[in-house]
């Protein structure tokens, strides 16, 4: 048996689909971000990074980088153990504290990421509930697809927002038995939002539960940071939030939150929860910096729209098909792979610019696309610098530019 | 429909089987290990923690912590994203050779915790060989089991470490048919090794390929601590080494080791690695120094199992029930839940000793026990307290000691 052939044939087959993919090797700076050190294959160069989910620069805030370093110092570098054997740590009570205070909800619980809260949270908490439906959009993440695989509850999927489905789905369905509804909050590569308040009247109207990824909005949304839901005015109606302490908080780890049974029943017999180590404290206290600063402060959260806005109008003015929406995410359309691909290695090695192609499984074939992420710290100069180069590619690649896509319709 | 019920009842159903679990909120004191603060419900009191899996303390090792704190001053608190997207850093790529070479594979791949290492590693490796056959230890973690489960490939049980067993499993399979054995080096909860070279013996004649989980093995084990299978002298010769940062190495995230090919498959089609944000550049760099420092120093390894030896002949002595083991695990034999629930809740609140009780499902019913877990910095008197505390709790819960329990056979 030549289990080597298995592994060489599998990524025979990527490299034939193109989608074998080459990680970046990058060293971010702080105090200097968005500028990164790239370790190319002819050594260090700076770029300027264009992709990145630290949304607002957080990772970065002295306030958040004090925090880290702070309790290290004092609490050394790991949790030691399971929350059970030895993790629950201080700083890690705070967070969960400061994350129920985040989301108005009882209780939260931590875990390592967003993609196990997403999977081990919806597994559980669908097997809490016997012979649960399961409502789920089909632009879900592939966390939440996990999650909802491993309850191994029936499940039917909903056109992306498509309210009058969810409604249908709802109405064919026994109306004595547990229902789930599974959705985003924020659609992360085509930046549109669910219409959170619509879901919860069908919720309310069919007796269904509501479970809301929250990942690309906390932080960045609603007057103190608590995401979309707060942002439309939804988010004590939404039973169980889910957000990232990944992205717009810039360190590490995933939450629910939600009411104190639920979080404790989730607390008690999520497998992916009870048998993984915790959170380091000093990632933890970060993360309760990071939420506590965006609580207060609107800066970040009005510079970041505004920048967004900004080079949407930008690209946009210069013809480049950039696919609108109301949010912080910039796509801009290629709808072919290689090409995709090809434009991002041109603007990393001749414009030092580093934005990663999105190829299919990430979205469908044919939507392919550069995903650009402005940070409040993208200033005027790169931005007309970003669409000066992706002009020069576009033009080389005889991609499509607006004025033209729009005389070809 | 009350969705509240269905949490409330959960809950309900674990008191009344004794299987509530309350968290203990502890403050780590970095320099001061084992010693911790614990946040008690009248406020916080000293107490020695004696169940932590840092068990080397390397979590308060001045360079682990120094490489935190310069890590995150120079380059934030997150990763950014996910591997692809912008996680792929520098720090990160260092940790990941680092490993290959402690483990002298061609290649390694980190995961953001060694729960999820195990998930989405066994299950995408499984998923990659057509009609793979899994031949899993009986005593093998929860990790494991997921990932076995996730893959829906067939499996076998082996009794565990039962040779025998596992080659009459072996024997039966249809010889073309790929096959995967899935053990662990060093189980955790009695402390006892598998017999790694006859399992690769078995493995070469009926072509099988090794999957090792080291999780309670790496830096404590082997030369430079490559662990049980370097230690054994086997480390060649299994496929894949699984490890984790969390333990002995006092950070966050797993791994695995392995050649090039097939990590460069995991990394390609694991779900669990691609969509989650990557280690923050900080862990990494803490990670990597410890393993450097325990690659070189043998002092920790060697004054970790001379504290063990002594833990395990004091409280032998004193007629404790230690579970006899040839590792740094000391397990004391209870076989109670409610017993083993009252002794550790004494321990802490009358002795200020800090040790979770391990009840049914980690362990079988019946097999209810203490697990303590000396460290390099447990000394004489601490170890002579904990003697003297168990004893007092053994007495007053009326626990058998050994030499009672022995004339009662």
């Amino acid at each position: 048996m030549n289990y080597d052939d298995f592994f060489s044939d599998a990524l025979a087959r990527l490299r034939e689909e193109r989608r074998y993919r080459v990680f970046a090797d990058l060293e971010r700076l702080a105090g200097r971000f968005p500028r990164a050190l790239w370790h190319s294959p002819d050594g260090p160069r700076d770029v300027i990074v264009w992709c990145s989910n630290d949304y607002l620069g957080m990772g970065q805030h002295p306030k958040v980088i004090g925090a880290m370093v702070e309790t290290a110092t004092r609490m050394g570098t790991g949790a030691g153990g399971t929350r059970n054997i030895a993790g629950t740590n201080h700083p890690l009570v705070d967070l969960e504290r400061e994350l129920a205070d985040l989301h108005r909800k009882e209780a939260a619980l931590v875990f390592t990421s967003g993609y196990v809260s997403n999977e081990t949270g919806i597994s559980t908490l669908a097997r809490l509930m016997p012979n649960c439906l399961i409502l789920s959009d089909a632009f879900n993440h592939n966390s939440m697809i996990e999650g909802i695989r491993q309850s191994h509850c029936e499940k039917k999927i909903f056109r992306h927002n498509d309210m009058a489905h969810l409604e249908e789905l709802l109405r064919a369905a026994d109306p004595n038995r547990p229902k789930l509804i599974v959705f985003e909050t924020l659609y992360s590569m085509d930046g549109d939002c669910a219409p959170i308040n619509a879901i919860c009247d069908l919720a309310e109207r069919h007796g269904a539960m509501t479970y809301a990824d929250e990942v690309h909005a906390v932080g960045m949304y609603g007057p103190r940071g608590g995401g979309q839901a707060a942002q439309q005015g939804a988010m004590e109606r939404v039973d169980v939030l889910e957000g990232t302490l990944a992205k717009a908080f810039g360190c590490l780890g995933g939450y629910i939150a939600a009411k104190a049974s639920l979080i404790d029943a989730v607390r008690s017999y999520a497998p992916g929860f009870i048998f993984t180590t915790a959170l380091p404290p000093a990632i933890c206290a970060a993360a309760t910096a990071a939420i506590r600063h965006l609580k207060t402060s609107s800066y970040e959260r009005e510079r970041h729209q505004e920048r967004a806005a900004r080079v949407k109008a930008v690209l946009s003015a210069a013809g480049l098909p950039v696919m609108m929406n109301d949010t912080h995410i910039v796509p801009v359309f290629v709808g072919d792979p290689e090409k995709c691909k090809e434009a991002t290695d041109i603007l990393l090695a001749e414009h030092s610019i580093y934005i990663q192609p999105i190829n299919y499984p990430t979205v469908p074939k044919g939507t392919e696309r550069l995903r650009i992420t402005p940070s409040p710290y993208h200033d005027d100069a790169l931005i007309d610098a970003l669409a000066e180069a992706l002009v020069d590619v576009w033009e080389r690649l005889k991609l499509p530019l607006k004025a033209r896509a729009l005389a070809a319709e």
